[in-house]
């Protein structure tokens, strides 16, 4: 999986997304806008943004026309300082695997937008660590793979999911209220390309049971964070965030439950943005256009 | 200060708020509300709660009518289980001292609600670490207090602050942006009587330079959090907290700029509450009516 | 349908909640809470509100207990001014009828909630004047029932959907995005019975296409509204509000994809309320505890 | 009022910022970078937006280098369609007018942020219509002008005004809830040149009394709009905007206590946008970068 995208594969709007990220100096705009004007292709969309404190430069462009890719890479490294990384993107569906064990809000969220074609993407296959979500998976026509934890060790249960996850090629592992801590083995294999959802506003209660946390503390707002997983529980770059105002009413179920809307809501933007390849990630960082 | 209030200075029409924080049991809104009954007082508004997890009842009522302080509060401690608190509260002006160092906006303000009566509150000195502000201070007619930090011991200033304190009967204690941390000496001086506004959405960001650390975390919402102060840094119970969505493009500058207009909000909010006699405080928690 | 509740049926967990609105007159809570002290119930839960403006007084109480229906409606009509509303409803599931048209994201989030019994109810069925829908219904193993409205009167399409309706006894009719005006007549049946989901932050962008709408007009905040249905479009009482930022990027159909995210929220919390028995309605307007 | 700024007048920085509005067309953004690019300007910060509706190109760049405006002007204009819109704007502190009636919390608000340099503005005069502010404005050492409106015509009073505006030079009039409206004969002499702050989420509630009218339809959400002045009441481009939960609870009187605060945070908000040439005005909508 992960396999280079086939830079012959155009796709069929004739749409591709440009995404340059480079050490900033004088004139890259200009530069980069000379060569995608000379190769006649048209900008429907840019966003651009330095950071001053880094001095990187991070561009978006979304063009349209006849896109040769060989070349056009070529272009845009001869003008670019050595270590800029440039990623020209085909607008073609991408594929995804989600992960999930018992609570079904985030899963079946994204399903249902999967079905009415909101979120343009192909679901390769649903893998739980529990059997009690296959039924709902199975409703929506998706592959549904149980694979339990019990009785075997950590090790070998992530084998055992990344035997499976090679069958397919994706794009994103998507961990859709997924209740097991992926390993630095597992997380390795796939850099940027797992998207969590951390029940609450990080980094205020990393870890287990944050509505409990949170009920603990009295603390009067709770939120939802979608972060890329790195080896650092909870501490991956952040993609979005949200919150709900709570008061001493809320025991730390009806958190729970409350939590659920943002998780979900925050978990399907989130996915979008990466779908769309509106996600730069440097550092510990995200820029999000 | 902070001697008890005189039970023969009732307020001037005649209202008063009754606070109620009791181990449940059954019959308490029944027992409470007949002896309101039948001291002829008018319910002018009623709020209960039951903290299940504790076992705690919560109750506040404003009532009107001719209140006899100590007949009351012997009628209801008749009623109460021993080791409840209750509290006849004549609804009278309340005072304050401010505390603030060098910026302007939290403490801008409240002398701006102050003036348009908005905020209904007596405030008696504001004291300060640094000259900076003492101009604004002035400027509204109100006591502006400066006693520097510098070339003496924490000890030492902290003396010269609580006698300046002792000057005057004030009910709350306000840190408008003090950038100084209080003694345990200083604050079990006044339990539950500092409220200090903290630049961020604790517990996240505990600390120093908040909106630092949460521009190194790449955070895409930012709060603030006003609190009692207790012995453990911005640990202390939490009366209100709000929050902003920022984005990559925040500098820790930016935030600190957008960062002050929550602030200012939920600071005099959770001043207004407490001028209200709308906060119990337990264990480390608030109810807020 | 809209039966009176049968009274000798209890609740399993022998829990009612009680819904007091009256005419504002000293000493309700004392009458009330001594009632339900010597009926020897327990309050589990009790909120009330004085309506200062309308002198009216609101009341909601969850008690357990062994309660006598009669008996106590008896009790309670006693010492309440005549024109009082007294309910007392056992906790027991409550049922619906979803109607819909061709949007899946405000029925398919119900039927989540639904399967994982976060949201507590009895589905009966789902009418929708188009047939889209029927597939994703028919997967949560609930009744749906195509009732087009080609080639016949409104007259004669409302007389079927009636028709329809009568088969089942239910609690509340909910439309989760149905695109057809009900008539008076329709209405009238079901008073404080139906609550619909508005695709704008009511009372802005009454009618038809409010994102085109608020496209047009520039807001930059667009909204959802659940509310009761009555005889004027878009102008029932309002049950639950919601909001997201937006900007000049956002076209129409943007907003409307951006929208569906606060419509599913905000519709499930209205639904929940009133499953709950939290609202009263009042002339044009809710108390929601 | 209103002159051209003198082209020579450069900024101390040496910072320019540039907008163009034009219709769209295939490489704008590489022709405006080239210009910048051969004329040795550093671009500090770039915003692009193409409403694809309306066919219009929008672009704001901040510029820094030796900027020559006649021959940049020159340039610009030779590769932009004729109706192209371009300004040129060094980055010199901006002059205001600010209008006030009898409340203080947006005026005062404004003061304070004066104050402390967070905005960085001239605040040339205070006009009222009333007396009561004009201690309040004094206190910060700038001019206050009371022009009352009593025993004369609207005519007159307007005329009276134009007199004190024609004193100074400045870029914007800001109506810092100044309860008058404004004629079209006034108006058009400032276009897009006076903001102001209305006490309702645009467009629900225009016109006088917004919190009255939010109380009276029972609304669960209030809110604040900052806009430009049009001749049709309410209803000019909307700059910003921001909302705040409400409940049953709220009179009409807590509403407007409530609102207040998002009221001076929008506004100031949309002040500091203006004074940063960060907001497009086309048709009646704004582009704010």
């Amino acid at each position: 999986m992960h396999k280079k995208r086939n830079p012959l594969k155009t796709s069929p709007l004739n749409k591709h997304t440009i995404l340059v990220m480079s050490p900033d100096m004088q004139g890259l705009i200009f530069k980069i806008s000379s060569i995608l004007f000379e190769s006649h292709l048209n900008i429907e969309k840019n966003d651009e943004f330095v950071d001053k404190d880094q001095n990187m430069f991070f561009m978006r462009t979304e063009v349209s026309g006849d896109l040769q890719y060989d070349t056009l890479l070529q272009k845009l490294k001869s003008i670019l300082p050595q270590n800029s990384q440039i990623q020209i993107i085909p607008q073609t569906k991408k594929s995804i695997i989600i992960f999930c064990t018992k609570e079904n809000h985030c899963l079946g969220d994204l399903l249902l937008r999967y079905e009415s074609k909101e979120l343009d993407v192909n679901i390769k296959a649903v893998i739980s660590n529990y059997a009690d979500l296959g039924d709902l998976v199975r409703k929506f026509g998706i592959h549904f793979v149980h694979i339990s934890h019990s009785d075997i060790t950590r090790e070998k249960h992530e084998e055992l999911i990344l035997q499976e996850c090679a069958k397919y090629e994706v794009d994103y592992l998507v961990l859709a209220k997924y209740m097991r801590i992926l390993s630095p083995n597992f997380v390795q294999k796939f850099e940027q390309k797992i998207i969590n959802i951390h029940h609450s506003f990080l980094p205020a209660f990393i870890g287990a049971n944050p509505y409990k946390q949170a009920f603990e503390r009295g603390v009067k707002i709770i939120g939802a964070t979608a972060h890329f997983v790195n080896n650092h529980l909870d501490e991956g770059p952040i993609i979005a965030q949200d919150v709900i105002n709570i008061n001493h009413t809320y025991t730390w179920k009806d958190m729970q439950k409350a939590g659920r809307d943002i998780e979900k809501i925050v978990f399907a933007k989130a996915i979008d943005l990466a779908l769309q390849n509106r996600i730069f990630v440097y550092g510990n960082k995200t820029v999000v256009f």
